[in-house]
């Protein structure tokens, strides 16, 4: 590897390193090598032979771990290190230099159409697995592409819409994810959106390429495009852009060098970006001494499984006549019902769609653990494009399910129901799935729903209706055996919902403008994303956001809490209270009561998982940064820790709070100077303001008089900017007055 | 009078004209006389004497009229018109040119703290009721001053805050009556507000204040100040504003001279501005022409008690023992409950308080109508400030309901709990009323309520409680008279609720971002404001915009609709099916099923006031004009009917649809070019486009392809801008090509 200098290249060169020399590959210039970037996040998208234009041959065969709807679910963010390590071993055997993700967007809305690629609607819960993802991949010497930023979360006309948020929302719930990971984990690369942000391109986004992501957030690393994000490459590469993929046969190189030759681009900005992707270029190379000819196919898809089980939600499990209906056991019938366990949808539709090694089906894994004769009956039960006698197939079903013991209905959405490129318009289940599970389960009480699908679901009757529900999002290549598991108990169920199960979806905070519409988004519920919203609105829900339960039961004790720099540490002792080994993911929320801002009623500020035998106790001890107690300050446009108390909420879900304590917090330094705008309210309670501002005018009498006019005078000569005192001062006081008060009161001088 | 042509005074002079010689006059310059305007909207309030700093002197006494919240359930025009005639008789016999009216703000939230001087949350309603109140005041020489223009709808930070909205919101909600208003009824003047609009004051805002008001909706009248708005005279010249008030004692006209001096503002504007200075007084001096000495008070009084009367909205009126509550019949014995029926609350706080020529007393006006003998005991039953002993009143309250046939309670706010200047922090009734009606309820099943308040309560609680119940919210001075002719029959209710009573302010549209904080009000809820909101999401409320019941019943009948170029013609038969006479207030709702862009389930378009005798019949017959159809494109920044068929509802509330029907409508023409950011998707709609594309670039077989990578490609394809081929097409499309292909598509030549 031989260290190349971007001084020596000529513009045309450093412009050629700058775009694509096919779908998938960097151009080489100047013995600077190429670099092959592929999708995606939860599995190598190596693609077979010659590239074509769009990107759609066959590609190699590659594990399909969980996609990120489904491995979000885990809540381990030591789970994540070992897929992103894992993916990185296949990426460096099928010669990948950067792979195209995490994807860390938040999941405003159920319908976003590529929910299934993202972890959850909270930020904090997402940039801890996406980080740790991260480290994972690129120990291995292969880049990450932490996508898409930002801000996109919808599907419709993704290329052209803008996404229009406030600066609040935008830097605490949608920039907040991306924020850490590029903090804490150092990726290779971050690949800009398709969308506008508030009316500009991400990829032209000078704002959010140079001035968040780097003078902020100190980024090192390359910004590539998005697949066919970058609408005018001169305006990009001034924005911060240095990497367009695909490329154009050099067409918009040519007009890098034309804009700088016309001194409409610095030239400088384009060194730097070459200078970027020659860095690039190192660290894979560095990578690439490490490639192998190989991976062990076996080994990953025994880890997918082990994670997929990991991912696996119990949402509820009563019991019928006494008995729980989970854990399945050995040796009883079982009916299983529903297309989907013979033909499992594990992943979703588009870039990120991996060929896998091999696919677990989940009825083969079911009869393998119930064990020699005993009866596992099976049954369509409905076809999931409408092609079979729905009816026919319905009653096959239920007297499938009426001759079991136990009847366990495979349920969800098809894969041309929800993909990457659309958005849902729905979040219902197809009715004549409803349908049957209602035949079904008045044939069979002991039934269990096992759901498959990438968006959230609307829940509410499904879980009328049957006592066991499990939820498994989209799984991997491993669904079948990962359910098998917990169905059966082998794998004690631990997973928590990374998104809330809203009872309706007219109860979901963007229902009114999603997908937006001409080419605009408002994001009108604010910071109130997700169970922020719930909480904020008081709206019953399904599930809730962290819900999830086990086959046996914990019992949280003792919470404690202590302040210092670095941020509050909380520990509890979590004890196993039930009668089988398990995790539990122990979650804490955070209050701000009586807030000086707007502040949603909670927040995820951190979390642990714990794995104990029965009986066993653990004291968890969890360190919320100081960081993340900060909300965005628009007047100071910068992160303030408000002082006070603060109430740290130890907690099962976000709506099972198991102990509760408050902790002084010491606030940041943070005083705004006063100007002629700043109010009579404000400049009074600077101390001996008022004798300073009576001396220039005589303040009405009526300001103490709260009978005049039947009005609160006080309260409304309060919210006067001291520069209208001009006009209602009639000419008593002058301009010069004014700032001369101002500068004495910003001073400290009276 | 004579004629003054600004361009013979210099730009002193001109900018002199431009603010007030003092809080409430006009300078007289160059022989150009003096103006006084002054507050408000429900009454004149003429200060005594001198001015001071802040106009909080006395004021002359004049009829308090019901305030907007009030006078807005009349839901009757020809009502706001005889209104706006008596105040400018009154304005005349005070010797004042304009009065500072009407306020159409929408009530966005319920919190707002002057929601009581704006009509409703409806912009229809509002235009229409505010711009015969327009035509009724400038009838007789006074000038009106439409204000708070615009997005003023929070107290809070009012002075400082930016309303930030998006253009369809902005348009179709909170512009929409000040168009109605501006088109129709030619005010003298419009008020700008204090607040800045997405950004900008709208005093210095050249958008709001010349590209639509003057140039979009042809208003050729003087744009005032609110009082102490200007925090820039120059910029706020420039933006369009013609006269500051109050004045500065000419410190700002000494800035705009030197602004022109300088060259930094256009003498044009500054004698444009002075030019409609002029042009107002002139206006005015032609009415002072009618000046009288006098107005007749008992006149004005007896019409504010009729107007009142037709303000009462009767909420519910549930039998007790098979026999409705109201009417109370004369001879049978009352106890009047609540401090309010001695010491009504019938006006609000702030600049709008009138010094009403008289005040009637309600429970003196219920004695006066019980009739001689009959007993009528009154309880004060809790007081307003907490300065009594509650428990005392409250028993006292109960023994005297008891011992009465009916008992009428007197419930409502005080006018220390809202008024202008502050926002409510909440929309509860205050707890001792609760428990005190809750208590005589107890004691006395035959209770109805009346309900004194500015802006709407939580009722969910006293509706389940009382049998019958009336809102009166605020009445003016004859509130006494008018509720008892409501409550005896005299007057049959038809008054009609103008904004939602909501079951709980969780409910509320704007709850998570009012009052805004740090200067900015997010209005996320956008086009969903009041019902609408409440449609959308359908969600329960407790009393339905558009509610109000009579003493007696209508039956509707035979809806029939007719579209034309001037809108759609609909009519139905009322019939009063009852044994009393009555008005009914006809209201239409209009929805767009399957629109093509983002509408409210429903819009009120239009509404009608008939009267009738027991058993009498009218054909109503409303024009929904055809502008009212549109909604604002904000690709084309124009009013759009899209063309198809429309649902017009015939309604006794929002709620309460008794006929629909469907109409077809001819969409207006309008056609977007094609651009190098129109979608695949958009461009194969034109007829031809796919095989000239088809020869520029070969499209990827994948396209008819469905399976690839589990996605619907077609789908993905269509979304993609044209322009991005340049890189999708790896180099086979040039820029020049793809030129060519739209302008080919626009000239309709493939």
């Amino acid at each position: 590897m031989t260290t190349h200098d971007p001084a020596a290249l000529s513009t045309t060169e450093q412009a050629a390193l700058g775009s694509g020399a096919d779908f998938w590959s960097t151009k080489e210039v100047a013995g600077i090598p190429s670099l092959m970037l592929t999708d995606g996040p939860h599995g190598v998208r190596r693609q077979v032979g010659a590239t074509d234009h769009l990107g759609l041959a066959g590609s190699e065969p590659a594990t399909c771990f969980p996609p990120a709807v489904g491995l979000g679910q885990s809540w381990d963010a030591e789970l994540t290190h070992r897929v992103g390590t894992a993916l990185g071993v296949e990426s460096r055997a099928l010669g990948v230099d950067v792979l195209l993700g995490p994807g860390i967007n938040i999941k405003r809305d159920p319908r976003c159409g590529r929910n299934f690629e993202y972890y959850s609607e909270d930020p904090h819960l997402t940039g801890r697995l996406a980080a740790s993802w991260v480290r994972g991949l690129q120990s291995t010497g292969v880049g990450a592409s932490l996508k898409h930023f930002a801000a996109n979360n919808t599907e419709h006309d993704r290329m052209r819409s803008s996404s229009d948020i406030a600066p609040r929302p935008l830097r605490e719930i949608y920039l907040r994810a991306f924020q850490h990971v590029v903090r804490t984990a150092n990726p290779w690369t971050v690949m800009c959106s398709y969308n506008r942000i508030n009316g500009t391109y991400a990829a032209e986004n000078h704002w959010l390429l140079t001035e968040v992501l780097r003078d902020d957030w100190g980024f090192d690393g390359v910004v590539v495009s998005d697949w066919g994000a970058v609408q005018d490459r001169v305006k990009a590469v001034a924005a911060g852009l240095d990497l367009e993929m695909p490329g154009s046969g050099g067409a918009t190189d040519r007009l890098v060098v034309d804009a700088v030759e016309a001194g409409e681009l610095d030239a400088a900005v384009v060194a730097r970006a070459a200078a970027r992707t020659i860095a690039l270029a190192a660290k894979a190379a560095a990578g690439r001494a490490a490639d192998v000819a190989a991976f062990d196919a076996e080994t990953h898809h025994a880890l997918a499984r082990q994670v997929a089980a990991h991912c696996v939600v119990l949402l509820r499990n009563e019991p019928v006549d006494g008995q729980a209906v989970l854990p399945l056991e050995a040796g009883r019938s079982v009916a299983v019902v529903g297309e989907f366990a013979q033909h499992p949808r594990y992943q979703g539709g588009g870039s990120s769609h991996v060929n896998p090694t091999r696919v677990e089906i989940p009825l083969d894994e079911i009869r393998a653990l119930a064990g020699d004769g005993t009866s596992v009956a099976y049954a369509a039960g409905f076809t999931t494009d409408g092609s079979g006698d729905e009816a026919a197939l319905r009653d096959e079903a239920v007297q499938a399910a009426a001759a079991a013991d136990t009847a366990v209905v495979f349920l969800g959405l098809a894969a041309h129901q929800e993909s990457e490129g659309f958005d849902r318009e729905h979040i219902e289940l197809p009715a004549e799935q409803v349908e049957l599970l209602a035949a079904v389960v008045r044939a069979q009480p002991r039934t269990a729903v096992v759901l498959s699908h990438g968006g959230v679901l609307r829940l509410a009757t499904v879980a009328e209706l049957a006592p066991a529900l499990l939820d498994g999002a989209l799984l991997g290549q491993a669904a079948g055996g990962a359910l098998a598991d917990v169905l059966f108990g082998r794998v004690n169920p631990s997973a928590r919902l990374t998104e809330t199960v809203p009872v309706r979806i007219q109860d979901t905070p963007a229902y009114l403008d999603f997908p937006g519409e001409h080419g605009h988004v408002a994001y009108g519920e604010g910071l109130f994303v997700g169970y922020r919203w719930y909480d904020a609105r008081d709206i019953e829900v399904t599930f809730p956001f962290g819900h999830g339960l086990s086959y046996t039961s914990f019992a949280y004790d003792d919470l404690e809490l202590s302040a210092d720099g670095d941020g509050v540490t909380a520990r509890v002792t979590v004890t196993n209270s039930g009668a089988r080994a398990g995790r539990e993911v122990v979650q804490f929320y955070v209050a701000r009561p009586d807030a000086s801002v707007v502040r949603p009623p909670q927040e995820l500020k951190g979390h642990a998982v714990v794995e104990l035998a029965p009986g066993a106790s653990e004291r968890v001890s969890v360190l919320i940064a100081r960081e993340d107690l900060a909300y965005w300050d628009t007047r100071g446009e910068r992160w303030v820790v408000e002082g006070g108390a603060y109430e740290v909420r130890a907690a099962a879900s976000s709506r099972d709070i198991r102990a509760a304590a408050s902790v002084e917090v010491t606030g940041d330094a943070f005083v705004l100077p006063l100007t002629l705008n700043s109010t009579l309210g404000e400049v009074m309670a600077v101390p001996g303001a008022a004798e300073v501002l009576g001396a220039l005018m005589p303040m009405p009498q009526a300001a103490a008089d709260t009978e005049v006019l039947g009005v609160d005078m006080a309260k409304m000569l309060a919210s006067i900017p001291v520069g209208r005192l001009l006009s209602f001062a009639g000419g008593a006081v002058t301009p010069a007055d004014l700032d001369k008060l101002i500068a004495q009161l910003n001073a400290g001088r009276v």
